[in-house]
């Protein structure tokens, strides 16, 4: 992560100025709030604001006039419930703010989830910084021979060095050449003042996708949730997956009833088909169920004994 | 606007409790926290949380590090600039939530605004007030002739009177009879013993349009200017326009450049189509137009007279 | 269900008209088109236009340059892949259409769906028929004492009748009240030509709850089958779930590999949590789980039992 | 637009296969259907399938039973009182669903539109083909001096070749590497089989904005004429308009009546503030208004003199 002093001073500031509200307030996130937590090698992601609390999604299911909450013991149960029972109304009267800062190609996968508030940097009207997403070695893996959109073994040292001077030098040279289109020094000036400046909105085509783009994307709970379960999972690229992670974080400072919910019941919970219930109840019987007569595919067959932990 | 002395206290209460915090705070917004603007003879409006003010939006399309803001003025500039070229996206990145107690007739239009959060008190699992929206007799009026979704002259005494004798006594009448089949008391007890109450889903079914119900509704600001520019126009019913109006007054005090350019550029803007422009052009070069050589019918000629402040 | 002749005979003319399209059309679901089919008393659920099929999901699930099927086994190994893995993206590129009369309070919960486009017949602008739901008696239930928002025992002959007066009077005599106010006969003349009719924007107002609405409903297969895991479920109101289940037999037609898909993965599915699977593995090792040593609260591990099928 | 083979088969055999519906079929529109329509140098829109007409508008808006349609004349009178006065939920109940072949950045501008259904071409799971975008040298132009986010001056023939030449050459080159780093051949198996290829999820960062992806958008007709009315409009990109362009033949060929009053009453109108609306006035007055007593900034002075036609 490379923020320049500036962006540190504003940050600073942004965090010593306080005031008082009558509005739900977290400690815990208030000691996170506008920080940069780095991701990648350039990428962080910062709260810059919130609204709610674990209170506030009681209060909502209750339609209360004041906080809504009751015993904390109660207010646990009823968010688990709500969790449980997929009533997501209440978790949407929740919301917060990221600053992300991101490689395109990740991005293009993230703004794919539509329910969301969203203002990217702009290329067509600034100038892009020279910062590109360079995988670390051990994050540089062979396609998967069984999943067609994974990863498998992981390169050999001498693999790796070659695709990191690919990506690397393919990164510098079409930056170097879009900033030789773009023809401006820092203050807006040209460099060869005897030739013009491409437009900012053609000459950012040729950057490559693992250049760094940033954003301000503010969205409810709920939807964060789902985003979260989709992209924290094992199944998601690495490089959106981080992102995640360092947003779980902030939502187990943010709102912890919610967060265990979340936990126990979406994201380590399972689903099972009405063929693979049948078999469950089957096995718990005591029989002993083979694939051909489970009435299960082999692909779901193998599903199955994934879930339940065993073998093959 | 009637609400009880728990009520009253579980707000106090809330209003009460203060933290500190580094989000964005706005004084004069906070003042305002928790407490019910009354609206129509039971309702009301509170804003019970918000986030962002003025300056996130500025933040936002500045995709800025700290708060975004330089002076006033220029912040001002953009965000008249933002509102008036139509950047919706950061007008989105401030949330407000509010809790609303209205007719149900009146959530009905209200709902239809999509692009909100909300969680209604549930008649299903809960019993409604004994609370039913009377029209003032200034407000009884006949039917449009000119407009068919519209109120024309009002009524006079003796026909307002009738009318609300009917509305009266049909919203007791049928409440009365939606407790008879309920058959509980406060404490949930049967206050026939003799006899089962109807399911608190069946029920319900019995009460007139005019029964007042609750939500919490929380939306972005540009949907809720949205919102606002539909519902306080003059063409919206009285009902829900008296809703938008108090709304209108915790947007001033929440962003008040956003709140003055929404006023400007917005509420007291006009669209004039093609035809409509060419016509106002040949006005401004001194030529006499007349509608059968204006391009436009009847109809749009009158409103453009109208936009104009001419008589027809 | 109430259709008048001219109704009737429109919809025979739109069912006569045909045209020749190059566009994926079902020949099942063509027969079902523009019929009205019978919900409730008064109530009817009928299509009125489609895009797309079995085919149209597998068709952007590839993003093909032709229809984009291969074999229908190999195009039903991948609808049922996309729905076991909640891909939803390529469901959503199916869209119906349909016509629904329903009584106000069913329309209530239904609006709540916000990924729909949604036109409603207006009593702001036209008069409503007179028409209400009335349950069967076998549909007047008790409220159930387990569950604060379901119905328990049916209602005894005598309390059934009595239940059914109170709601057909106070129907029949707020609708009269409301005719009353409005003062029009069906030419728009007024019936009293020596009072004002009260306008049609607050006559509504007096109308009860289980008056009868109509509104063209469009949506997508995805959000479609989201609506209808809702609320064909045995937990909705009996009220909604006789529209769902009547459309349940409308995308039957419509998209069969996506419905099979559908029943068995979705509908038929149950969710384990983390807690819940753990017991499921440690029952399947033949290990006696009781509940004290499961991890699972007491009404957890009756929701358990209940999915495994087990006495208590 | 560069179609192989097969694909034009595939095009041709969706062509053919006809059917009959009793769905509202668009003639005009039939004869596009699943033609490519070039756009840029590799890039096409077809229309792959299509729900509702100009009468479907007319239908939603009454609430018919049948098509819902009068005369042509009363159809069109209301369908531009709906446009004019921006009743946006009868133009929902019309769908499109376009498959577009797009310059990655294009796609980035375009999927901000987040009303709209989507499945795009997955690079994690296949290989994109060895095309990128390449201004003709008249759409190379420098930056605009005066808008910060447009073009300027053409670039002359030397300047605009310069840039070509590196366009292309960074394309070539990052293409070539993608593909060495993927090492897959046509049928999957390694082109170099002693060393692994690059998972696809990651080699495809190396690819430059101006790559070719494609995918299937869907949207309602009140969506599209919004993106429409942003994206062909003057300010926006060339590179985007040109799609927006292409769009909307299709739309003035599937429903007229919409279309034309879309241009009447949205494309071609402008909107005044309050400010410059009284200025107007007071020039129809025959005043000669200037700049300084005008309340109107600069800027907003010149915007209005613009939209009047007169000289600055």
């Amino acid at each position: 992560m490379t923020l320049n002093e500036q962006q540190l001073a504003e940050i600073a500031a942004a965090r010593a100025q306080t005031a008082t509200t009558s509005r739900p307030t977290v400690p815990a996130l208030e000691t996170l709030l506008f920080e940069a937590m780095p991701v990648l090698d350039h990428g962080f992601v910062r709260v810059v604001d919130y609204m709610g609390d674990d209170a506030a999604i009681v209060q909502a299911a209750r339609v209360s006039y004041g906080r809504g909450t009751r015993r904390v013991q109660e207010d646990a149960g009823l968010i688990r419930y709500l969790m449980r029972h997929r009533h997501s109304t209440p978790f949407e009267m929740c919301e917060i703010k990221y600053h992300v800062k991101l490689p395109i190609f990740v991005a293009r996968q993230w703004i794919r989830h539509r329910t969301a508030n969203v203002n990217e940097y702009s290329a067509r009207y600034s100038i892009l910084d020279r910062e590109f997403y360079l995988p670390a070695p051990q994050h540089l893996a062979a396609q998967s021979v069984s999943n067609r959109q994974g990863r498998g073994e992981v390169l050999g040292t001498e693999d790796a060095a070659r695709v990191l001077d690919l990506l690397r030098g393919d990164a510098m040279q079409t930056y170097d050449h879009y900033a030789e289109m773009l023809n401006e020094d820092e203050s807006g000036a040209p460099r060869d003042p005897d030739r013009p400046g491409l437009a900012r909105e053609l000459a950012r085509m040729n950057l490559t996708l693992n250049t760094y783009t940033q954003w301000y994307w503010k969205t409810d709970l709920h939807n964060l949730l789902h985003f979260l379960s989709l992209r924290a999972d094992a199944h998601a690229q690495y490089e959106i997956r981080v992102y995640a992670e360092a947003m779980m974080q902030t939502v187990a400072a943010w709102v912890p009833l919610a967060y265990q919910a979340f936990r126990d019941y979406r994201l380590g919970a399972v689903t099972l088909s009405a063929q693979m219930l049948d078999v469950v109840r089957r096995m718990i019987s005591g029989e002993a169920v083979v694939q051909p007569d489970s009435g299960l595919s082999k692909r779901e067959w193998t599903e199955l004994l994934g879930v339940l932990g065993r073998e093959a």
